[in-house]
């Protein structure tokens, strides 16, 4: 399409492309947005090498003639991003149909970046939410990052990892990701660890020794009641030493049951300071759940189903054309009709605008960036009789800021440290009719007045 | 575990880990072997930096000290991959159960490249398995892989590409994937290049002007019979040129409905040449469901689903200690325990043994690799009742072979062409039945019956 645009000579016209998502995943109440940074990172580092170049130029066409021009490789060999760039940063707790990020500027550069934005956005954002929602359930215990080997490839794991500590995980256990993106480590032994020894009370005995003070014992290779009693024997030789056994992990099995037998023999045996990791498959449906059971679990271990987000493993989230300036330097709107309403973008260059009071967010307001508004009156999408009307005492904040001026990097990045603190402040002004795991409260997003009103004058014109 | 081995002074015994699964992938009735590549390329480069040092170096305990001795840093420094590794190649039809990758070595080595290997595995078997279940669906018309965008991330993306086309795509949109790769690339317009015009047949005139043997038009940005006359119109007039128009792509509302008024409108103005693309969250049960409806749709574009493996995005491969050389240099077996049966692994150096005629695979039988087998019988492990005998006139291939020898790489990386031409080969070999995508059949794969006593002898005396 660039090379489209470049050849009928309108790649220069300046357009917007707007970033949003049809539907909450995990029929979730929110989402938490994750990958501007590796957007940022993609953006900045965005150029064609000489075998970029050449690989192109060996594309043919089905007439069997080359498929580009050599101009137009020769002007791609001059690429520079040179786009404004505005976002809704990470950490921060969004919700469907909103635009997230907005590309603005030349129109070739604008089509070049959509499939890398739109991958990045949708797998971060997926798995921040995800993990999120494992938070929820695990209430104040920490959970651990297991993924790394179920992970969608080695960057799948990677990704995931950082998505993962955002949205809640305490640490990862892929040590790359941990010195990559600064995330704290953590891991126990596996079962060969047990395997590799004479009988599993020498593993355990081997595994304190050498980590005296980190040790996580997995009890579950041959027998789990077996394995606890062996766990015992071990702290209770720890404690001559003046140090702690950490934990156990229990890997498989009935982990309500087990878990209660555990935590009675490790408390009549005064090792009370003894955590009891569980992992084994888990989601946030099985933690709410093993919770309910009064599971002696302290810690949770999640792999699978938080790296890969199992139930609804991709996002979905679109990039669309919102606004072209044509002739006469003037911002025309632009809609993509569709049988399928959900598939209707908002048309035009649009922030969303966020009001609370000192205790909780109350809406989210889609309107037109540089436009006038009288009236803090929105109406809602789905049902049109349904509107809102805010005060203007309320708290107001602008959810998308300024990432790129120009193709130049003008926002700050913040630590994860920082971006973890921001979901946190987030999720605390999140009422938690909109967290609960089944069938949250539906969050009010609406289309600012004029805005909506233009939207559907426009459907209809085309639709005649 | 690698420092602890080392700590131990065990690191350098030698151990052997098996990689397998315990469940084909959506139900399927089959596996397609991938990413053994990838796998390579790891082991080829896996060692450890001064940067990875300084970061290991800067790990704590949890009391503060050190976590790892200088002196074990300065070991892996060091560090040079010397295991033996056998593996099933790419592009080969594989089962749950079997063992798929050996890797044989001081077990501080083994247990070093386990995430790895099985995150490289595990994903790339699953979405070639994926794609060739799309293929099956799909009959003799071509798939192309779209899924860039909705994949679990930048490299989550390239793999799948890969994997896709090994397992049944035959192009990809991913350019930079079939740069790496050298997969044929494809690709259509979207709708914001019918935005960016004044109306929809501009831009169709404008896509068939700059490529005239190669649009493919998409026709649903408004209306989609209006968008099917628009194309036909610009089919016209490339006629006029001596061109002919690829095809039209419909990516919205009711395919089956839609493509068969389209092919009866294009038929009648004799453009029975112009091809039918479909996309649209597209499946393998979707596909056959729009075959079976008479849908005429003659090429399938397919995203989301493949690439992320929607309905099971993890196959759940594992990596396991199956046998370990102690004192007097003799392997002893290995085997792990659980509550559950199916995580209970096979013990030994194992290989498969594939029987079959000039038609079609009648079984895979797990053997010890150095035994001496009298009897080519083997037995069921789900259910110990049923035996099956092959007979020694039959065709029989041992489906791992050596890829690397004491850390040096003996096997030629085929093609990707080759891997494609093997699983077509492999294919052909199976029955049908086998490969429905419901309920298929179950192809027989058992333990030859010395093993299979053996692991129960086992697994009798660890229960006691």
């Amino acid at each position: 399409m660039s090379y489209g645009y470049w050849k009928k000579n309108i790649h220069l016209r300046e357009s917007n492309f707007s970033v949003f998502f049809r539907k909450n995943p995990f029929n979730s109440g929110y989402a938490v947005c994750s990958g501007l940074e590796f957007i940022i990172d993609y953006l900045n580092s965005l150029k064609f090498s000489d075998s970029d170049i050449k690989y192109l130029k060996s594309l043919k066409s089905q007439n069997g003639s080359q498929l580009f021009e050599n101009k137009f490789l020769q002007f791609l060999k001059q690429f520079k991003f040179s786009c404004d760039v505005d976002a809704i940063e990470e950490g921060r707790i969004i919700f469907s149909n909103e635009p997230i990020i907005n590309v603005k500027g030349p129109i070739y550069q604008c089509q070049l970046v959509e499939s890398a934005i739109i991958n990045i956005f949708n797998f971060n954002t997926l798995i921040a939410t995800k993990a999120s929602r494992m938070k929820y359930s695990a209430k104040s215990d920490p959970i651990l990052e297991f993924g790394l080997r179920r992970a969608q490839g080695i960057d799948g794991s990677l990704s995931a990892s950082r998505a993962s500590y955002i949205g809640g995980c305490s640490h990862t256990s892929n040590v790359l990701a941990g010195k990559i993106f600064n995330i704290p480590v953590s891991g126990t032994h596996s079962h060969s660890w047990v395997l590799a020894f004479d009988n599993e009370l020498e593993s355990f005995r081997n595994y304190a020794d050498i980590m005296p003070d980190n040790s996580v014992l997995l009890v579950d290779t041959f027998n789990t009641m077996e394995g606890i009693n062996n766990a015992i024997v071990v702290a209770k030789e720890l404690e001559k030493l003046g140090k702690k056994l950490l934990g156990i992990r229990i890997d498989s099995g009935d982990l309500a049951y087990l878990s209660k037998k555990a935590r009675t023999k490790l408390d009549k045996e005064g090792l009370d300071y003894v955590s009891i990791v569980a992992s084994n498959d888990l989601d946030e449906f099985l933690v709410e759940s093993l919770k309910n059971q009064k599971a002696k679990i302290s810690i949770w271990g999640i792999g699978t189903k938080l790296v890969t987000a199992y139930d609804n493993p991709s996002l979905g989230a679109v990039y669309k054309l919102t606004a072209l300036k044509k002739q006469g330097n003037k911002w025309e709107k632009k809609i993509k009709l569709s049988e399928q309403k959900i598939k209707i973008n908002n048309p035009g260059i649009n922030n969303v605008m966020r009001f609370r009071n000192e205790k909780k967010f109350l809406g989210d307001m889609i309107y037109e960036k540089n436009s006038k508004i009288q009236k803090l009156k929105m109406i809602d999408p789905n049902d049109s009789t349904r509107k809102k009307v805010f005060n203007k005492n309320y708290i107001i904040e602008n959810l998308l800021i300024p990432i790129f001026k120009k193709g130049k990097l003008t926002y700050k990045i913040p630590s994860i440290e920082h971006i973890k603190k921001k979901l946190s402040v987030d999720l605390d002004l999140l009422d938690n009719s909109h967290k609960r795991l089944n069938n949250p409260h539906t969050y009010p997003v609406g289309i600012e007045e004029n805005l909506f009103l233009e939207k559907q004058k426009m459907i209809l014109k085309l639709r005649k």
